[in-house]
């Protein structure tokens, strides 16, 4: 057995062994129990799942405390920031509550038997059914919003399909507590035996996204990460759903306007976002094209004098640090880059990062530049001409966000950006910052290749699509049928014969 | 340049060159005028966009009687059938426009900003928004209805996302006449240059899947084809969407109570089905689980009359063809196989098929058997009771189609098998047969690996959602906004705020 050891990131000494590495035969016989469990989730129904993810966030709550103090020490990122995102995580699993009893989210359809010029028409029902086991991979960065808690096992748990978590190394305590916690609360509401599993180790991992039984990925981590679980996933002789959030850089820029407007306000806005959780968001904003002269100057500036007063953050983990360690010398190193700022200098203790604000060019734009980075660093962009700015944008790659910072009524200018940048994002945010994504009916975190590769993600109420499958019945008697499809049910949104119906 | 000649499945012969392979420079040529064509199509509307597709099926219709004609020639299916494939993808077409006008395609939500357990939330505007062009594959078996018209096409025009074919070597003539009244038509419409384009060559479609422009791949054909077009995407520095339709089984279940009370019936409907189009429909019932005994006896011996009477038939092409005589004689010879009929000789001429009737036990059930073949051949396996019958039908790869064929009232015995099959299938039927798909709101042409790999495949109206994707727009003035996203908006389905909210 080969111990899992959390490390404490403000000193980088070991915690103490928070689990085992978990063993071929453990990963099979967990996702066994997924596939054993699935058909009594399902059969606790819309009303029942929705008992459940509420009685899971009693679960989390009652324990917050315990929660918040074990993952700020594997973290570093504060019991401030880990509050919130307990009460993030809370809200999610009981939004999914809601989603499920308003229902519209099975897109129940009844057509009922007649003619069409393609002929006779059999009675044809659909509704989405739950799509199987589902193997969720936890991020190091959110250890209780993206992790064995997060938008993963709460849409996928909504969907009526069992999860095995593959614990993040980097914060084994947390993951083990959280998931006793949860573990214990789906007990405690009449969930199967296999609703929840967990797995530590990169091999376990692997193991679980081979399994026969696992049907769906959900994973938030580097696209090389990424890249070797579609490599098991191609293996597969049934290759199965990969959701995969990868990379985002998150263009900002600012126009002319309002870079005269308000230069000291997005300076703070701006350095704010991109020194979060010492910028270890997918939402960070890591380019921001500012324009040249006087009125760029001054946004650029303040920006430089609220970097150069940073003090050193502290990173999750040693990898995120040597890499943020090795970026920060090579971009500040490139032909054309000038370092504009460095924050504090570092204490000599755990993974600390020292803040850095770059500058360049359109001209220097290289590919290395527009990669996404963890850590406090950003690089500015000084465009001379909005033919420049767009010369800029077309350079870009696909983000999770684009954002536009605009002058007092300005339409225009922040127009075309939208257009062109439509393409290359998922979220288009004016005179607002990326970072914080709000768990909404409308929210979209997702984009092109590499930010994500699906349609939906885990963040929002959507997520909850991407662990169901259509399913269509035809000619079925009442008796077989599932009761939102059957003939006098009238409780969730449903189209008949091509016509949408509210309930009631 | 290399002809593109057409081949008469009758015959034999060749009828004359139809195209020639495109080369690479025009397949580039082609995916870069659909990349300029993307934000004009989008831009027409979906007012612009239903005239479009109603404009195709009048086209279509228009040239029915040359089409139809060319197409018989080259894939003797048989005018009659071919005509109505014709009209189900005008009507196709037709719904679409439909479906633009009805709207909830685009799942439109607005929520308004305000507080939450989260913290304030900001203005979220999210809708779905067209992924780009799409590469359609035709495919042989529908020459006027998953080729180049059809649902992959008239769902991503739809969607405003440009499609370039690529034709199906099996009829190019057919492919190259449709295209030409297609692009006519899409002229006469308004729709801008690059809305359609057509390759030609196994070379040009593996150009066309690798070309950046390409943002999705809609393909219906084999597993060993739908690996290789993976294969290139997974070499794409961007991976994109592929949505395949691969390989369906499409098992049947007889009943004993079915088999006692109309086993004529049955065998009537079952060879009709395993023999419609010469067996080369994705949901030929192509293994029929029957009951031992004098019931079921009475089913496969009326079948076995029916095949017996039955003429050799003309298949598509001689791929098909030599595929179909190996896999005769090689299930034919297998251990505990047993030929129960065989159709009439061949004439000698063309690529023939006789139709086959093989049955089995469920002890000798191989992997073997339960492939998808291509053909006017079904496997019967009997089974000694409802024990036997659940572990053969544990043993079914998953497919587009399940059937069920009952007694008079019967439910138990098909609820069971309907709830050991649902993992296993998309659409489960009751006393009705699987060949015939209708194109429905309520239809679903899907399944799990290897049937399709997708949620929504490219039948019925949620085709149109495998070529979109969300998109958020957070704090946009109005006048960045699509109309449909606007405050006054209120032409289709919108969720404000959670709630769903009808037009008007």
């Amino acid at each position: 057995m080969v111990d899992v050891v959390g490390i404490e990131p403000r000193t980088g000494e070991p915690i103490g062994v928070a689990a085992q590495e978990t063993a071929p035969e453990e990963v099979a016989r967990l996702a066994e129990a997924a596939l054993a469990a699935a058909p009594h989730l399902d059969r606790m129904g819309r009303t029942g799942r929705a008992a459940l993810l509420r009685a899971l966030a009693d679960g989390l709550e009652a324990e917050r405390d315990d929660i918040v103090a074990v993952a700020d020490r594997e973290t570093a990122l504060g019991t401030g920031r880990l509050d919130g995102e307990l009460t993030r995580t809370c809200y999610q699993l009981r939004l999914f509550g809601d989603v499920l009893e308003e229902g519209s989210y099975l897109e129940a359809a009844v057509d009922h038997p007649g003619d069409s010029p393609m002929g006779p028409v059999p009675d044809l029902r659909r509704m989405f059914v739950p799509l199987g086991p589902v193997a969720v991979f936890g991020a190091s960065n959110f250890p209780l919003a993206f992790s064995v808690p997060g938008g993963d096992t709460a849409s996928a748990l909504a969907a009526g399909c069992p999860v095995v978590v593959k614990a993040h190394g980097s914060h084994p305590a947390t993951s083990r507590l959280c998931f006793e916690v949860l573990a214990r609360a789906a007990r405690g509401s009449g969930a199967p035996e296999g609703t929840l599993g967990i797995v530590h180790g990169q091999q376990a991992g692997a193991g679980l996204v081979a399994h026969p039984a696992i049907r769906a990925v959900g994973f938030t981590g580097s696209v090389t990460g990424g890249h070797a679980l579609l490599r098991i996933i191609e293996q597969r002789p049934d290759p199965i759903s990969f959701f995969g959030e990868l990379s985002s850089l998150n263009p900002v820029v600012v126009t002319p306007s309002a870079a005269r407007e308000r230069a000291a306000d997005i300076a703070a806005g701006l350095v704010g976002s991109f020194t979060l959780g010492a910028g270890q968001f997918c939402t960070k904003p890591g380019l921001v094209l500012i324009p040249a002269g006087a009125d760029g100057d001054a946004v650029v500036d303040a920006m430089a004098e609220s970097v150069a007063h940073a003090p050193a953050q502290i990173l999750l983990n040693e990898g995120i640090a040597t890499a943020y360690a090795r970026v920060s010398a090579g971009l500040s190193g490139r032909p054309g880059v000038r370092t504009a700022a460095r924050g504090g200098d570092p204490a000599g203790k755990g993974f600390e990062a020292v803040p850095l604000l770059l500058t360049t060019s359109v001209a220097d734009l290289s590919p290395e530049i527009t990669e996404e980075y963890f850590g406090p660093l950003a690089v500015v962009v000084r465009y001379a001409a909005e033919s420049e700015l767009f010369v800029a944008l077309d350079r870009m790659p696909s983000s999770l966000t684009a954002t536009v910072l605009r002058g007092t009524g300005e339409t225009a200018l922040p127009l075309a950006v939208s257009e062109r940048m439509r393409c290359r994002a998922g979220r288009l945010l004016f005179d607002a910052y990326p970072t914080g994504v709000a768990v909404t009916w409308a929210q979209h975190h997702g984009g092109p290749w590499p930010s994500t590769n699906s349609q939906h993600t885990s963040v929002g109420t959507s997520a909850i699509r991407r662990f169901l499958r259509p399913f269509t019945w035809q000619n079925a008697p009442q008796e077989v049928l599932p009761e939102e499809l059957t003939d006098d049910y009238r409780g969730i949104p449903r189209r008949i014969d091509g016509q949408l119906h509210l309930p009631g």
